[in-house]
């Protein structure tokens, strides 16, 4: 089988959050969010390797979080100043082939099933994007579209390792919103595999609520 | 001022709820989703007439619930077999001009705010159409968007009365998502307008319990 890793990608401040810690470090369900979303992988993959990209100005708040919550090993690596340049960092550090799925660190709910079947199409296809369909009808430049043609994005999305650092040997443009863009780019097809409304992005005070709630039903 | 009116719809059944009962009567917080959204609009306008459209068949089930609860003063009108025919049922009970706000009737947390600044625009501008940005990257047909083009569409939609009943004088089109994109067919401006990630669309078992949280910080 091929050799699993995840990076786990944080750069929040707490400002859409209206909190004074980053996001990523607040604690649902007796936990920082971050830690949740590492610990779904770790129990999804028990194999898998885990790396943590942060701002270098968190790393000594994290390494505090991390004495006093269990938490599960993982490398941590400096983020850079862009989404696109912490994932590259984080994929700089795998020296070994295989498949790495790149996470929101604030997605914590994301179930062993989705990640499980995330490294399976991507081992299959070289890529896997995990989407929702929308509730809402959608706009595009204030035009109506189909929405049965529109799937918001979440992550993981997970990719062959080689793939994927092929994909990221190029300058960085504006249209890279996620790593499936990045791959697109380079010309790879990506494979929508099916998410869960569960797996939120955790972006507001309300999604804090929202969080327990999920945690709840555990 | 112009004489105000909404129009809810409501004609779901349990089926993606998995409840017996149609999610629009779905008790939460003490009260039927569907009386929460008509009191929202009469506690936002207080003279405002509000025209509930529903399925025949519901009737008797929803008069039983308007003995059971408080409920405010409503016309009950029968839909149609597609949302379309449902909206247009509602606008032909109304013989005034003024301005409609036409309303999924399992959105029940609009706040005042936004039903009152729909109004307000529509007043000025001829249609208002409450959305909100995506949290989520977005794809189209597979293909990345740029995500600032996006907007998700909520309710109300909120229009002039004889620019929504001429747009309505057209035979029905698949592409009709909601009503806006019937206006805007009859090639009037659609106008966006601000709404809250809280004015969700119930329309899974966890969006009820969302509902819960919302109303406890009430």
């Amino acid at each position: 089988m091929n050799k699993k890793y995840a990076i786990i990608v944080a750069g929040g401040s707490g400002s859409r959050m209206k909190s004074d810690i980053p996001k990523q470090f607040i604690e649902v369900g007796g936990l920082p969010i971050l830690m949740h979303s590492l610990k779904r992988f770790k129990e999804a993959e028990p194999e898998i390797e885990l790396i943590l990209v942060l701002p270098e100005s968190q790393f000594e708040y994290w390494n505090q979080l991390c004495e006093k919550y269990p938490t599960v090993p993982h490398k941590l690596v400096k983020g850079g100043n862009t989404r696109f340049q912490s994932g590259l960092n984080g994929l700089k550090t795998i020296e070994n082939e295989g498949l790495v799925a790149i996470h929101d660190g604030v997605r914590p709910f994301v179930s062993a099933e989705i990640i499980q079947e995330s490294f399976k199409i991507a081992n299959e296809k070289g890529t896997a994007v995990v989407s929702v369909p929308s509730k809402d009808s959608v706009r595009v430049n204030g035009q109506a579209i189909d929405r049965s043609t529109v799937r918001l994005i979440q992550t993981p999305q997970t990719f062959q390792i080689s793939l994927i650092k092929k994909a990221f040997e190029t300058e960085e443009l504006s249209t890279f919103t996620d790593d499936a863009s990045v791959a697109e780019h380079a010309g790879f097809t990506i494979n929508l595999i099916e998410g869960s409304y569960e797996n939120i992005k955790i972006t507001t005070p309300e999604d804090l609520q929202w969080a327990e709630i999920i945690l709840g039903k555990g």
